[in-house]
């Protein structure tokens, strides 16, 4: 069965309402920029990461209305007749940069910028934070739970605990991006190569006379994925004598046992024992009851014996903090021109936004390529050089740091030029390479679950002056 | 643009490793009887919220595999020829019987039962739970926010902060089930006529000169629509002023204001004694800021003046409890037409299944029509009669009470004999207002958002029987 989605009305309604009123206000063509940015990291973390931009690449790609969509949004009768027809032969004009997926992102760093008629840009506001809030929420507790895992594989297993869909196979997608060797959806696997893995529940064992005869069909079937499901009776007593009785007899080339309720200490350690003591020292033991980084970060403090994880709900739906809070703000226009920085002042200083056209410099030790630190910068403002950059600290100003034996990279990359998309998405192999060497890249203290050093996120003078100048403008 | 999503891949790939392991077993025309059922309600609420029937459906009518889905299953290796010949000319041939969207449900209780030959019984596993424990739970959480807003309409903008696409638009479904009056999402609307509702982001009033000239233009575009935002500067100094004064000039039809921030309590009680000396007592306040359950009510107790809430992220990904852990179990077999009960067995009582063909009857009082309670029975079992009927806690025994003055139904509904539908879903709106109406019927003890009484789930003597029997036998 295909489950179809109708991406372009996928939208807030006001998105609608907004390009209608600025084509009726005959604003439609002002040349406006967005950025799309996050406050705060999941969890308490020390970084996140990007992910979800392929899937907004063919979003913007594909962007385009149908008579239904249409018709549709004229029987609201609230709408511009000649807007409804420009809608018919809509094309996305945009320019978009953006930051790819896989790499480490900080609060405030503009991820995806949009620049191009209000109207446009304005309107991929819902899709560009459902997709990226989503992905980068995903890629960044993936990115946790592999941490905790110390170098074992940890399988992706939430399909049927996923919010939807969606969630299921981009989720697979974004916990492939954040570490996860595979994962449990089969669909993932079929469109993004994700491996897929997976043998038996419960059921298969029920529908046996014995543990016995369910592990031994299903060796002689699978002999090179014999992972036997041990838990349906008793674990010790009976789940994995039955399979030692059975590995002995078959010697199927692949041998594990999966573990899925009970205390996991306990278990895998005796498991272990009894498993060796047969001489089934190469035999895996497979983890997976409701686990995240801290059951997974405690049970390997115990001395637990796992070989690997699977990891369902806990991951797919991110369940200590299953928002990742994207926003999408207006930067700058341009008149005749000539740019114009937008800021919109709160009184919450953190919530106010960054004004202009901007681009963020990721700063690299030359010796050891680790990340020193990111500043946020006017997009005309030439990239640093030199022997020894200043860095300070936006808020607390007096807290200042000279940066030296550095490199420098731009984060955002272009990705569409006048509509026309000029960048090249990399595989997701090569997704998730990259982003498990960034991580490599960045100081252990920065990847602590809890109270993690703050990663420097900097302005450069010319940004901080410019956004100081329009706080005090305002008042 | 379209997302297209293959369903029948959906699954988890164990479904498929097993379905091989019937198929090349012999074992593939068995028949099976599995249920679907929860454990616990989030947010440790009194009940739950039944959603995503329809869904699961249409799943089950278009079930099948395409050329391409075979050729990824042989690329593994590890399938059976004949048993991915079969899959080409699959068709879903299983009787289905389940408890209708918008049903208040609660733990333990066969939401949906299938039986059938088990491979496919096995198959649809991943599915069930996914669509199933998805619009629970948001439903669920959907009928927990209306309760608390006390009659004042709650619309659903939660769109990019759900978990990818299909979350947003069944998501909405979901909510306008709990109860919700609309959404933010277009497509829902488009879809499933959720009304759908949506006015400007704060980039609307930075595209002007000033909030005036802002919200002027808008009326202008909408007369009927006109919910202006007033909360881009300064809410009571700046945004209200101009709201009154383009009001006042514009007079149109429909006139309220939205506050996106800020103290909620306090800003209200003002905008309102501003609106109101201003002569606006028809000009209505929606508040959309981080709300949830528990923020509705706080300030709603504070005396705040507000006429509907906009309620995003923690309403769309059910940010409190973001799991709804529905599981899917096997509960009998059939062998030569006879029924083979089957139990899983655990060491935490909580866990171990029902045993048996069941279903639910549920107790309704004949004067009033509150719920009374529930029993799940044997299938076999006629539906209780008479002046009375004792249920008593499976659990601890010695509860017991006598139920009087009752009429009683059967919750699940047969919905597919043999493979062929035979069930006509509600329209959304029906089932909408069937679940506001059974919830009518509850107790108000049951609907307190912390520890609420908890409703009567019993089993029927039979079932309790044949439950510890085969406990005692197993052991």
């Amino acid at each position: 069965m295909i489950e179809k989605l109708n991406l372009s009305m996928l939208t807030d309604f006001y998105e609608i309402t907004m390009a209608n009123g600025y084509y009726s206000a005959g604003m439609a063509d002002e040349i406006a920029y967005f950025d799309m940015f996050f406050r705060r990291i999941p969890d308490g973390g020390g970084y996140a990461i990007m992910a979800g931009l392929d899937q907004v690449i063919e979003y913007m790609k594909n962007l385009s209305f149908s008579e239904e969509d249409i018709e549709y949004l004229r029987s609201k009768e609230i709408f511009n007749e000649a807007f409804l027809e420009y809608l018919k032969d809509f094309r996305f004009t945009c320019d978009v940069w953006a930051v790819p997926e896989g790499t480490p992102i900080f609060p405030g760093e503009p991820l995806i910028t949009v620049r191009g008629p209000v109207m446009q840009a304005q309107f991929v506001e819902t899709m560009i934070l459902l997709l990226i809030n989503h992905q980068s929420l995903i890629a960044t507790k993936a990115s946790r739970i592999v941490r905790a895992a110390q170098g074992r594989p940890v399988m992706e297993f939430g399909t049927r605990r996923s919010h939807g869909t969606a969630a299921a196979v981009y989720g697979a997608r974004a916990s492939y991006i954040g570490g996860c060797a595979g994962t449990a959806c089969t669909l993932a696997d079929e469109y993004f190569e994700t491996p897929a893995l997976g043998t038996m529940a419960h059921s298969w064992v029920q529908m046996f006379d014995s543990e016995y005869e369910a592990f031994k069909k299903y060796c002689e079937i699978y002999p090179t994925n014999a992972t036997l499901l041990v838990d349906t009776f008793n674990v010790l007593k009976s789940g994995i004598p039955a399979a030692i009785k059975v590995f002995k007899e078959l010697d199927p080339p692949v041998k594990g046992i999966r573990i899925d309720s009970g205390d996991i200490a306990y278990l895998t350690k005796n498991a272990r024992r009894m498993l060796d003591e047969a001489g089934l020292t190469d035999c895996k033991i497979v983890i997976s009851n409701s686990l995240d980084e801290y059951i997974i970060r405690e049970v390997i403090s115990e001395g637990a014996c796992i070989d690997s994880f699977g990891v369902g709900e806990k991951l797919i739906t991110a369940r200590s903090e299953p928002v990742f809070g994207g926003v999408y703000k207006l930067s700058a226009l341009e008149k005749d021109g000539v740019m114009i920085p937008k800021i919109k002042i709160s009184e919450n200083t953190e919530k106010i936004t960054n004004p202009g056209f901007k681009k963020v410099v990721r700063f690299f030790d030359i010796d050891t390529g680790r990340l020193l630190g990111d500043v946020i910068a006017l997009h005309e403002e030439e990239p640093p050089t030199g022997d020894e950059y200043e860095i300070f600290d936006p808020k607390d100003v007096w807290k200042r740091k000279k940066i030296t034996n550095f490199y420098t990279e731009e984060l955002q990359k272009p990705i569409f030029v006048k509509g026309e998309c000029v960048y090249e998405s990399p595989s997701l192999h090569e997704i998730r390479e990259y982003c498990l060497r960034q991580q490599d890249l960045m100081w252990d203290e920065m990847k602590r679950f809890e109270n993690p050093q703050t990663y420097y996120v900097d302005l450069s003078h010319k940004l901080w002056s410019l956004k100081h100048e329009m706080i005090d403008a305002a008042k």
